[in-house]
């Protein structure tokens, strides 16, 4: 009898305890909750949070003493590219080259390194930080590799380098013209080798496309390295069909880990994966198709990103915006009409205006909980920014573009058009829900660094002292809270995601600062010891 | 402490026992075996077939009784369309229809009873049952309908109709080349209307594609219509990925009952389907990507079946070949090399030695169990039968095929050529391992149709006395088994599909005759009662 007891699911015997540990999360109400203890039950979710004083349950399942560190709710990062960590993990990466000629020198060892790959791709190059004044060239390439097709994208994705060979596999000549929505740089006539947002695909359709194996490969290296930042959740923003097949095999064959909130690279692909509406949550929670992402214009850093009024440093420039106002309603309507959520993607002040007027129209006729995203919302015009206020529409913003982007986003913009650019704080008064994220691999999906900047405003190095525009810094509660509970609400998660409160899913990290009490410098430096998805150790830092 | 042991899963309460059945299956060694009982585990697998003699548990979680009714395996479909199924039953169906006027007759109600399509879409015509000794053309559409566009496929799916309107949306004039692959009926030098196999596609891009929400409703009729024949399981020949993404919908919502082995319709479906290779067993062995469908020439109804010799009733005409040797082979070595199963389409003699040389050559380099498909293998020349017991080549052929076209295939090919042509039991001894299917919706799914074609080589009026060919007649136990456990090898699923063993999946169906004993008669009439799928009832007759 003593026998057949043992095999009873008794509560006890299903739990799983963390202890003695500094924990943390933010409630469903918006505060802080210390804790020392976190209880798991064996669905994965958190069963209670302990204090000190609390009576711990006598036979565990599984014990684990967390020494003393901090325990957290996992990070949502509220804006990545899954696919693109794993491929830039997997082709060359250009993003720690600090001149051109560090960058070619890179780009010569790769090549040397690789013989036998037909086209040398890669990601991360970035003119601003190598105080270029002008786009690289495909000359600039030719005098590395001139024998293959070299195809390389700028940091943020928005504007590729192609060396001669690739132009001429792709069979761009001088008298290719830039597509809408798209730029050719040219040296004279000649095309000069960088193609801008729309006129990347002219290069882009002649690469090779991956084989699946190398994209389940990329997806692994993506997770692996997502997880060992601390993130257990991330809106993957433009999700194309290859993309979400990638995504369940790995759910399909017992590999997806991390939680991914999908939204579709563009409506056709959303009725392909979504079909008549958001897919339902898979694999216990780790991966829904939840609404659809749209692009309303470039990025700054490549003139892409659409302003009201030239460009300081381009007179004759206003940027690329993508979609007159009939295609960007028609797109959100199409999404809405079936309950998909719709991000779009806006960084400058006009596509920003575009798209709140269309939000603004839009929400006359899809009422209820639309949680409208507004992707980036970097430069926005002051008078536009209390619109965030209105209809649910939820600012997603990256902390540490600012940072990154502020000496070229002055020079691009002047200084009469900074008081609306990153404007945290005032779309968090303006009554926007604001969700940060990384925008990875444009940036580190590290987002401790993210948090030290929405605090201070302040870059690696501390500067400026004192913080840019330091008004619009967030509180450290703030920031915590828009990497958590901010990207579960913006991707309709609240209810399982975000906050280590009973009944979520325990996805949580131990890290060994705790970011409300210690420095910037501090957090930066922040290592995650263990990242754990629904109960189980998924993460552990060697 | 009473209360705790009810709680205990004990094996005794996890059983269900379907008792007082007439059982029967064919077990490993490909024997019949007859049961009284059959026991099912809490996995919905088979654990023990039980005799008259034998004890019953005492308190099994269900108990059903069979009340003598037959209870052998559900029907493995090795051939058929489920999508097609679907779809058929919700668009304009004629294949009752039993002349041209009838025809007429029932798209003029179909249209009245639907006038907010903007195209009448349709199925099942099938003019050799007509007697009209023409194709049908525009004209006899255009009488009807004129105002807006029709297009019907042909029963076989091999050829289109149009009428004018759908011709002037296509954009399709007289001076419309006929495509590689590919006829267009003329009348005079205008397009006729009619448009076969590979033509059928310059009228099909124009169609407007079904939205996500009429596949999923095309589905949900295609699988209970299925059920409703007993079909438990079904290779699905040529699953394009908007098919896929429908089973994946069903699947994750918990809708999917019927049990899919799944070819992808071509190459990129299947890389983009599979990625580096066929799919888990998903949803509980509800759907696997097994494989690949090619397709190497058309139909003998249409005259595309690809003849070594003309065709009797058109001299000048030998059919569609619809891929060279090589492209034949590197589609089939681009499976093979990933380890996806082979399925390739093959009626007429030519196609069939086309495709038994590329198994040849490439049995060479892609070694072990691979179980080259041959789906239809219908008109074969006897000097290459020999050839399908090569190589594990598996013969996947529709007995009510037989039935249907007998009178169409001795106009087609004569006298002379008739030795090859649905050659079951040649195959068999040849050492070919048989499949049978229904090709469903060319055909109905009916399985007993088939399995009382396949011993007697008679319609379903008796004729011809004595069966056509009756030496190709099979036994019932082998029309069984090839409806059984020949399809679940077929697609490498005889680990756990087609009989009604211990460890098996409990599919199974009730049914008011044994198809071992009743007469030809009674077994078309067979009726069935229940369809069970891992060993849950999943249709009930009503």
């Amino acid at each position: 009898m003593l026998a057949l007891l043992a095999l009873l699911p008794t509560p006890a015997l299903a739990d799983g305890l963390i202890d003695n540990v500094n924990g943390l999360t933010i409630d469903k109400a918006g505060k802080v909750v210390r804790f020392n203890g976190l209880l798991i039950d064996k669905d994965g979710k958190v069963s209670k949070l302990l204090e000190r004083k609390d009576k711990r349950p006598e036979r565990p399942d599984f014990k684990t003493d967390g020494k003393g560190l901090t325990l957290m709710p996992g990070i949502i990062d509220a804006h990545g590219h899954v696919m693109g960590v794993g491929f830039q993990a997997l082709t060359l990466d250009l993003s720690a080259a600090k001149s051109l000629e560090e960058a070619k020198t890179m780009i010569a060892a790769y090549v040397q390194a690789h013989p036998d790959r037909k086209w040398i791709l890669g990601t991360g190059w970035n003119q601003e930080a190598w105080g270029l004044g002008r786009f690289p060239t495909a000359a600039d390439l030719d005098a590395v590799v001139s024998d293959r097709p070299v195809w390389l994208r700028r940091v943020d994705g928005h504007a590729g380098w192609a060396n001669s060979a690739a132009m001429a596999a792709a069979g761009v000549t001088a008298k290719t013209a830039s597509p809408a929505g798209g730029r050719i740089e040219k040296t004279g006539a000649a095309p000069g080798g960088v193609f801008v947002d729309a006129a990347m695909d002219l290069i882009q359709k002649s690469v090779p496309e991956p084989l699946a194996r190398e994209r389940d490969l990329a997806f692994v290296k993506g997770q692996q390295t997502l997880l060992s930042y601390g993130i257990t959740a991330i809106a993957d923003m433009g999700t194309s069909l290859d993309d979400w097949m990638t995504y369940r095999r790995a759910g399909d064959n017992g590999g997806l880990h991390i939680r991914i909130l999908s939204y579709a690279a563009g409506v056709p692909a959303m009725i392909q994966i979504g079909g008549p509406g958001p897919s339902p949550w898979l694999y216990s929670d780790k991966l829904r198709m939840v609404g659809v992402k749209l692009l309303s214009d470039g990025a700054l850093g490549s003139r892409g990103a659409w302003l009201k009024r030239p460009y300081h440093d381009a007179p004759n420039e206003t940027g690329l915006g993508f979609l007159t106002d009939a295609q960007l309603r028609n797109l959100m309507s199409r999404a809405a009409m079936d309950n998909f959520q719709v991000a779009v993607h806006a960084i400058g002040d006009k596509a920003n205006a575009q798209l709140l007027d269309a939000i603004d129209e839009l929400a006359q006729t899809y009422k209820g909980d639309r949680r409208w995203r507004v992707e980036h919302a970097q430069i926005v015009d002051p008078v536009d920014i209390a619109r965030f206020g209105q209809h649910g529409t939820i600012a997603s913003m990256q902390p540490v573009h600012q940072t990154s982007d502020r000496l070229m986003a002055e020079a691009r913009l002047g200084p009469d058009r900074l008081a609306g650019a990153y404007a945290w704080e005032t779309m968090i008064k303006a009554g926007s829900r604001l969700a940060f994220g990384s925008d990875t691999p444009v940036e580190s999906p590290d987002p401790f660094a993210g948090i030290a900047a929405a605090f201070t405003r302040e870059d690696a190095k501390g500067q400026p002292f004192g913080g840019w525009q330091p008004q619009e810094r967030v509180t450290r509660e703030q920031a915590l809270a828009a990497f958590t509970t901010g990207g579960a609400y913006a991707s309709f998660a609240e209810d399982r995601l975000g906050s280590l409160t009973p009944g979520m899913r325990a996805d949580f990290i131990l890290i060994d600062t705790d970011p409300l009490m210690a420095t910037p410098a501090e957090i930066r430096a922040t290592k995650v010891r263990e990242t754990w998805v629904g109960g189980r150790p998924v993460y552990t830092r060697k």
